[in-house]
């Protein structure tokens, strides 16, 4: 049974732990400040597909079985799927796991949607629903880049508040036997809409909702940024992580010792990407790559990992509303 | 706790009560067989507002808070928002509860959305992360018409086996309160493809994932269709719903004394809509307007909702991949 603290946390009595976990990443990504974290690098963009969005879905279904493997298990063992990406109608998603035979629950929580699928499915975990499922993400920059914004062929020109949807998919394991790694508590966010009519600036949209989970989570557990060895969000990017550091600098709170963001880890500075990295593979990757190995070898023990998604479309932002961010977080921690 | 009974079906030990229910239509919607069920009729398309998209959100925004309302409680007491539709991005749902303050979860299954929310929602309660939580759904026929096939000006020819976007929304109050009407087993269904690529005939692509997922569900319990006093599908419509009846007449099954389908319940003969009803409001609507108030007033009092979804986007039939169905279900019962 999972109680309420607080306002908003969950705290889990029985910690589902995390089994096995991959990333599996594009060419580029795998050129950036976190070579060699991850499991599987693509060779091309099209990962032995003949369309991107197929690519996006093989890339999911290669995090999916990896994880699976490292965690001495196969698709037979899984009782459920919680997956999302940011395709229209997530068929990033859907033809990653249709020949599966596992039990799945679609998830649209945009950039957040692999922190939405470790909440969710702790508590089935916790809860008893499951003994043993998947969370994965992705996102793919070719498939996002046609169906958000214009054909790669055109060349669009990027202002430097936006972000690069990242080639990248993450996927893991959660289960009820132990691990030296679990989730203990987590908190489903809210939306949050400060008015940010700008889709080349997601950051600004979604820092306010990163806030509003983040310092409800502390409060709820009584904890400041120091009592993590990390606080990550994913993905605000350069522009956005300002922001968030300045939001807790005006409680008196400062996040900086602990705090990164997925979206600024991915690409180094000389990689193009403007504000940094975005697309729901980049936390996802970030998360089953650099950051679960760093608490593998216990470099981190303590982390809160906070996924922010932009809740828009092309067509609201055409009809000229504006961007609700929102964040889910979970706290993941070690037992030596 | 729940208990995993069988091979796939859940068993809720604290059976979510079902506290409030609300369904909202069109005008076409409340003109046809099922007339006077449901709560609110929008007086046309735009339910007050500027463009269809946001007429949607208005939709299941007002059947939110009609059965918040029904059930005694306003949206601060929500602990937890799941909920879906068929736009891109799902900014329908997005933009219903974008000023709600409640912790939301964004989900994606197509027209088994509504079912969807409702098996989440239930392990959510029954494992103790809400005590109360909203799960809602919602379509509308000309914002899906216009982005799944033709600018409705164009005045598109569709086959008989097609089906008709509900202009409809649903949702349902789920909580650990007492009440008459309560969940008291799940199903999270896999996805089923046979190689339908018609994006008409989405009943022929569903099916077999209803299929699935109800023999399933009929064997965990070792139960007869005639141990219900209704099982439903949402959206099958004729095509579909004939395709089901089948399947389980080559077992020597006959559903037929206590099958419906949503999809074929909602429109009437003389309406034009070929097969019959599809959208996520379509079973969301028919089951929190017609059938769950059959089981208030005691005419029914053993209902399987079994929400279908059919897996695919515009994209991908594009692309020629075939449709991947998936069905969802929960037990609903009346204790007197």
């Amino acid at each position: 049974m999972a109680q309420r603290i607080g306002q908003r946390t969950l705290r889990f009595d029985r910690p589902p732990g995390l089994l096995g976990y991959a990333a599996v990443v594009g060419k580029k990504e795998s050129h950036g400040p976190l070579h060699g974290t991850f499991d599987v690098v693509g060779p091309d963009s099209h990962f032995g597909q003949k369309s991107w969005e197929l690519a996006e879905s093989q890339m999911q279904k290669t995090a999916l079985q990896t994880a699976l493997q490292k965690a001495g298990y196969t698709l037979a063992d899984l009782q459920m799927i919680l997956a999302g990406d940011l395709l229209n109608q997530c068929i990033g998603s859907a033809f990653a796991s249709v020949q599966s035979n596992v039990p799945y629950l679609g998830l649209y929580g945009a950039c957040s949607t692999m922190a939405e699928g470790l909440v969710t499915g702790a508590c089935m975990v916790d809860g008893g629903c499951a003994d043993l499922l998947a969370a994965a993400a992705s996102s793919h920059f070719c498939s996002a880049e046609r169906q958000y914004r214009f054909p790669l062929a055109y060349g669009g020109q990027r202002p430097p508040t936006a972000q690069w949807t990242a080639t990248a998919a993450g996927a893991v394991i959660l289960g009820q036997t132990k691990s030296p790694l679990h989730i203990t508590h987590a908190v489903i966010g809210q939306m949050v809409d400060m008015g940010v009519k700008d889709a080349n600036n997601m950051g600004a949209a979604m820092a306010p909702a990163a806030y509003h989970t983040l310092s409800m989570l502390l409060d709820d557990l009584h904890a400041h940024p120091a009592d993590f060895d990390c606080i990550v969000t994913g993905d605000l990017a350069d522009v956005g992580a300002s922001l968030l550091v300045r939001l807790f600098e005006q409680d008196g709170v400062d996040i900086t010792p602990v705090y990164s963001d997925c979206g600024s880890m991915l690409y180094g500075d000389d990689q193009d990407t403007h504000a940094g990295g975005s697309g729901c593979g980049c936390s996802a990757a970030v998360l089953c790559g650099k950051l679960l190995r760093d608490m593998q070898d216990g470099t981190i023990h303590r982390l809160i990992f906070a996924g922010t998604g932009a809740l828009m479309s092309p067509t609201s932002i055409q009809q000229g509303q504006s961007i609700a961010g929102i964040c889910h977080a979970v706290v993941i921690e070690r037992r030596d």
